[in-house]
């Protein structure tokens, strides 16, 4: 038994090892590549991902973890769940044939790259039908595997264990709670967020970001920061997890907010329990377990008041010509304003969830045939109208704005996103019962009660645990948007003078 | 047959897209790689170079070669090199036993990690007889060829078709000319080279010198140029070959000049024939011809008195105040002092080849059991003194300086460098019978006829001929010094008035 464990930890480990190099690839490819290097890293990439997949779905593979089956079962140690999770990625890695996933992959680069295309020229015409093929590929993908809503599958492969019915069902609750609060808001005087738009030399904002991230606890021995044109976080191994940003010189919260975005997510990854390395258990447990780590970070702690009140000073010591004479008050409502708008990526705390819940909507509907590929522009305003009161003058900033379906994924790649920032709460909470100095530590720049927490709570986990199961044991019960609302309510009822 | 080639090409591609993962995982160790990531990174390197040796060990690429043999004998298409070549190769990782190359994998690391601590405290007496088995494993890998002399297997596997006793003789004859023209210089006044040795910025240092490299045809869309302890080239791609460079902002020579030749070795590979793009043909075709290139571009071109013609006016723009009143003469003699030093790395044109002869010398005379490797430090001293004329204080700038033969290289990798050298001038030569007005050229800052020159006649190759075979190619007769000895005559008679 001891043998075998060992054995498939090896083999395990080597195919780590390899899909690591192949995040490397990717990394050069967005930081530092030459342009004349892009053809030959394409087919670097695949080759190995080609092998690493060969290797794990190898008879070898799928023979020991048969043969570990009654151990995995009778026990609850980190090995025996380490098979539980293997099994259950070699079922998913073995369900989907091959020749599906190559023509599937051959289609999203045609796809992607007519998306390339069309969004600068508010072509969707050119893309429909490469999307309508999308959406039958993933159907077919979905397939696979028996169901009740065809999109619980593609679900289930970023949070396993959500299902579209839950997931609808606590969006319901959200968007119930959000829409009238985003009226509220809107009611009232619009914040002047212009301070924020003045000039800020790049090296500047990348220096204070570093600074504050180094204070949360990313360890910088284990990581660097790096441009990107979009910010990412990845991992070569849990000694080795880095993050991107960007720039933007007349727009202070880009790197500054994207930079703590992504040190959340790395911290996540950093802090996992170091025996786990090279094996499955090495990673976050869901999509929206992830996203609520970089969410907390950049949200419940980077945008509060209390975080402000420690750091504003620094930062108008760092850009004094541009902050002379903004108060701490004035510069917490500008990062904190609230306005509906048309781009998800650019949306503020309170309106971003409605951008995500449109998208999940429409493609559950794409996916159910309900809604076809021609309506689709004009069912992405007519919600856009309704739940947020703005209409795009284009496709470019309607339904040709994201990647995402242009890339493949249609059902499974929005939901995280919200199911972050409800977790985020869920969790933030829970550190401040157990701990209820956190709040003024921040406020004195402490964090390492908080990280510490996280640490201990989620962190170190990887993914032993599920979504699901993470937050039962962290919280004694299930996913609950009650923090969330409650978060949302005190804080911008606070800025917004609400009743 | 068609089908074959096609096969063998897509299986040797796939193992080239692995060993360019393999030197991306090592560029990035050099150059980004936080210290964390260190244990993994050195696990990514091995499993990633065993899948590579496996797959190219394996029965059916045997089986392709066998079946392609009397095709490859039969012509001298392309293809059929590709075979001849991936065959030689092929024989080469066959015949090391796969736990003899464990064996002295394991040792070489010990070795080096000995040296890394002896070489601080001066103890040549810790490393002794890490050396003394890396010897034996050495003339047990030489013993699985059949040789005539005991170094010629080691040899060949840089320089393939060399031998020690063709090189003794080659390197006899240059010994001869060197040793008393290095005697006539230090006759001469002492060159003040001292105007290098100002403070120079490292960024306007770094800047220059890829003005430079620019104007010589390094593609900047197919490379890029980062810093590194030590400098090298490394390739990924025939689309993406990168440089790196290292700064002494005391030294304006080190930065400069390293980046001169590694951008020579990088503008070979950029040149090779794209078609040979994941072949075995895709590369330098040996350790001396690669220098070649290197030498070239850094002295033959980078040191010459043209050269500085054009770019000096630039470098005393760019420099204003250090090189404030430093005419052209001067500098030119200051970039090409000759003193006879005790370390190899930073000596000059005309005594760096003695530097490499005295280690040649003395790692056959290992091999051979002639000389033990107790009696090395004095053997290395008595050769300084009768060859240079100098006496290192200790064995740090003695035995211990170079970490090749700790690195478990003994025989084979010293000899590149001078043969490289006798080369430069033989290729440079060549390219001015072409085109006699490369020289004005050079002069006024035009590098494209020679750069030509060297694609047409060199780069585009790759490994397709042996180092005998091109320069039988391109100057109709067998590798000689007499270009090179010429042109050392010529620059430095003239510059020590040299009778």
């Amino acid at each position: 038994m001891e043998d075998k464990i060992q054995l498939l930890k090896e083999k395990l480990h080597e195919i780590d090892d390899i899909n690591s190099a192949v995040s490397l690839l990717s990394w050069d490819q967005s930081t530092y590549m030459p342009s004349g290097g892009a053809p030959a890293r394409g087919r670097q990439m695949a080759t190995l991902s080609k092998i690493a997949h060969e290797k794990f779905t190898s008879a070898e593979i799928g023979n020991l973890l048969d043969s570990l089956q009654s151990f995995s079962e009778e026990n609850d140690s980190d090995d025996a769940v380490l098979v539980r999770v293997t099994t259950k990625d070699f079922e998913k890695a073995t369900k989907i044939p091959a020749q599906f996933l190559a023509d599937f992959n051959v289609h999203i680069s045609q796809s992607h790259q007519a998306w390339m295309e069309a969004r600068p020229n508010n072509d969707f015409a050119k893309v429909a039908p490469f999307l309508e093929k999308t959406i039958d590929f993933s159907r077919q993908l979905a397939s696979f595997w028996e169901h009740d809503h065809i999109a619980d599958p593609l679900i289930d492969m970023a949070d396993e264990g959500m299902k579209a019915e839950s997931i609808q069902k606590i969006f319901g609750e959200l968007r119930a709670e959000l829409v009238p609060l985003v009226k509220a808001i809107s009611e009232k005087e619009k914040t002047d967020d212009s301070v924020l738009k003045k000039h800020y030399p790049e090296q500047t904002q990348l220096d204070f970001g570093l600074k504050v991230i180094k204070e949360y606890g990313y360890d910088f021995v284990r990581g660097r920061q790096d441009k990107t044109h979009h910010p990412f976080m990845t991992k070569f191994s849990i000694g080795d997890v880095r993050i991107t940003t960007r720039t933007k010189e007349n727009d202070l919260s880009e790197a500054l907010f994207s930079t703590l975005h992504e040190s959340g997510h790395a911290m996540y990854e950093q802090g996992i329990n170091a025996s786990f390395e090279g094996s499955p258990l090495a990673g976050g447990t869901s999509a929206g377990v992830h996203e609520s780590q970089s969410r907390l970070w950049e949200n419940l702690v980077g945008r509060s008041r209390g975080f402000w009140s420690h750091f504003y000073p620094q930062l108008q010591d760092t850009f004094s010509e541009q902050l002379n004479g903004v108060s701490a008050d004035e510069f917490y409502r500008a990062i904190n304003k609230v306005e509906p708008s048309l781009i998800r990526t650019d949306a503020d705390e309170v309106t971003y969830n409605l951008h995500v819940m449109i998208r999940f909507d429409l493609e559950l509907a794409l996916l159910e045939g309900k809604l076809s590929v021609k309506d689709l522009p004009e069912a992405w305003h007519a919600r856009y109208q309704s739940d947020l009161g703005v209409q795009a003058p284009s496709d470019v900033d309607g339904v040709l704005q994201d990647i995402h379906w242009y890339a493949g994924s249609v059902g499974g790649s929005f939901q995280g996103y919200t199911l972050g920032n409800i977790m985020s709460a869920l969790f933030f909470d829970e550190a401040v019962k157990a701990h209820s100095e956190i709040p003024s530590q921040i406020a004195s720049g402490e964090f390492e009660t908080l990280h510490g927490w996280l640490k201990e709570n989620i962190y170190q986990h990887g993914r032993k645990y599920t979504a699901d199961e993470l937050i039962e044991k962290v919280t004694g019960g299930p996913l609950t948007i009650t923090p969330y609302i409650n978060y949302l309510k005190t804080k911008y009822g606070d800025l917004y003078s609400l009743s």
